[in-house]
């Protein structure tokens, strides 16, 4: 019985899979179409796929890093000069991804210390494998709390199974709890341009777990609140501040500015930075205007023009009906810091 | 000189022209790639154009029917039974269109105390034309006293040139009527999901005349309000009720919704009709799944999903600053009841 065969009750969706030999990555740019595994033999393909976006979303990217870690220690015998050079560049795939700088810190702090690195470091990743599989329960037995049988509920952008360990990441699992619990849950997923992870991601993670889930258009929010259609908000964060203000994906703000007019409880899931005091801290990443204007390989505007790609936004934190964490639900005043 | 030379200096972008033996429609399905003129030499090839998109917008849509009309009664030598079978057949290529149906009942009524059907309802549809170009006009030398010098003003969808005879329609003259007196604007544009009008056609005539413009995703609009990069919204309408209440693109409500929360002045140009009280009167249209789903030919979301799909949404009065027409400037409280 291999590590990850111990999940198999769990029924993971796998966006990473370690086989002691290779990284399998599942190719989220050909999802929904298609699902195929990208296999990865050393620490320099990961860090390729991790930078092409063949893997998405903070928990996965930070577990595709530590597996292409245990590749380097096993393909070099343990040699410490080589795997703090493949940490490096695996730290250069995406520079802001606070949980990729930690954890493959935490592996080198550990292969360090070791007398038999390349076994240290494969058990020190699956351990991370499995506090990540433990956070996204936790996150879902907690947030199950906070809803009811026959809720209708809003989601943004993908912080499912697919940007974690597989087990539902800090909103799918919510629902998976929910269904265990016996609550029904319904979802209302938006498209999420222009990345479109509501519609490839999100809806195809919905389907594969079979929940009841409608896709609509990110300008249609307001619409189906005006007409009662969302009982409930919940989104995951790319950082929450320790006083509750909320980073997440573009588009998070108007959701949260149309849920607080029409009284909709607005609920955020994911990991405290204790670190960052306010929203204000968090610099907002401006992305590439190709990824606004090529769609499917062809223009969607003139040429020559101008293109603003912010990717976040800050949700100030008066917003926020609660914050789940794996440790808990917590409501407002927030006060997270150190 | 025909008809059209006429307006030769107001340099009209033209998305209906009328040469007196064929309607010629610029295809706004084709735009911005390519700039096509569809040659339509009668009314039943006009009445599919309609039907399949190749014009949107009120204005032009009901110019494109009112030429439709003037080909039937010059080919069919104005025949009023004939005519009035195309006037039916162009009355059901787009059922809510409110200034179509009103625009070809007007010709009807021209053609049947006509002695000289061919010539009078050809002479009626360049009455309309020449009315539509004196609106826009109009609208923009109102709505021109509303902005400042550097503004820059937030747009969502397309209510410009190409809704209506080519000036700038409702939105665009503002701007070109500030330019004309001095006031520089800038306009960021959304680019107005699923279809695209900010970004495929506003920006396209932004361009031709010349105006800088910022294209971001619909869901950047807070961020941008956030950081104080937006002084106005202006947007068109596709109804406005008496009380205010206004039916626009969906996606509109949460443009105004960010608007009052960052106390940024949010206007609106159209015409009021005075027979819908309220905009709880408004039946919005819910449009197929698949023009959210297909994007450029390709899926953007697993098979066999739900998708809904409202097309419009309405912003309620109080969210309104002011609603500009071609008759003024008007402010809350609205009243514009018969």
């Amino acid at each position: 019985m291999s590590f990850h065969d111990k999940f198999d009750d769990l029924k993971l969706l796998k966006p990473v899979i370690f086989t002691g030999k290779e990284v399998l990555l599942l190719d989220q740019t050909k999802l929904p179409e298609t699902e195929k595994y990208l296999k990865l033999k050393n620490c320099g393909e990961v860090a390729k796929a991790i930078k092409t976006m063949k893997v998405r979303g903070g928990g996965a990217i930070m577990l595709a890093a530590v597996y292409g870690l245990a590749l380097s220690a096993i393909n070099s015998k343990g040699n410490l000069k080589i795997l703090k050079k493949d940490a490096e560049i695996l730290k250069n795939t995406r520079p802001t991804a606070a949980a990729l700088f930690q954890a493959i810190d935490f592996i080198l702090r550990i292969a360090e210390k070791s007398s038999n690195v390349a076994e240290d470091v494969q058990q020190a990743a699956n351990w991370l494998f499995k506090k990540t599989v433990e956070m996204e329960i936790k996150v879902g037995e907690n947030g199950s709390k906070l809803f009811e049988d026959g809720d209708t509920v809003l989601t943004h952008c993908n912080a499912g199974a697919l940007a974690a360990a597989g087990y539902g990441g800090v909103t799918l699992s919510v629902f998976r709890k929910c269904r265990e619990k016996g609550k029904k849950i319904k979802v209302f997923v938006t498209e999420t341009r222009p990345y479109l992870q509501g519609a490839r991601l999100t809806l195809w993670e919905l389907k594969k777990f079979g929940f009841d889930a409608v896709l609509i258009t990110d300008n249609a929010v307001g619409y189906c609140m005006q007409k009662g259609m969302i009982d409930k908000v919940l989104v995951g964060a790319d950082r929450i501040a320790a006083n509750g203000d909320v980073a997440n994906k573009v588009g998070t703000y108007l959701i949260a500015l149309a849920a607080k007019k029409h009284k909709i409880p607005f609920y955020v899931s994911g990991t405290i930075d204790p670190k960052t005091k306010t929203g204000d801290e968090i610099k907002i990443e401006i992305r590439s205007p190709e990824e606004v204007l090529i769609f499917n390989g062809k223009r969607i505007a003139p040429k020559n023009i101008k293109v603003f790609y912010p990717a976040f936004d800050i949700t100030p934190h008066e917003y926020v009906t609660a914050i789940i964490t794996k440790d808990g639900v917590f409501k407002p005043p927030y006060n997270f810091g150190g």
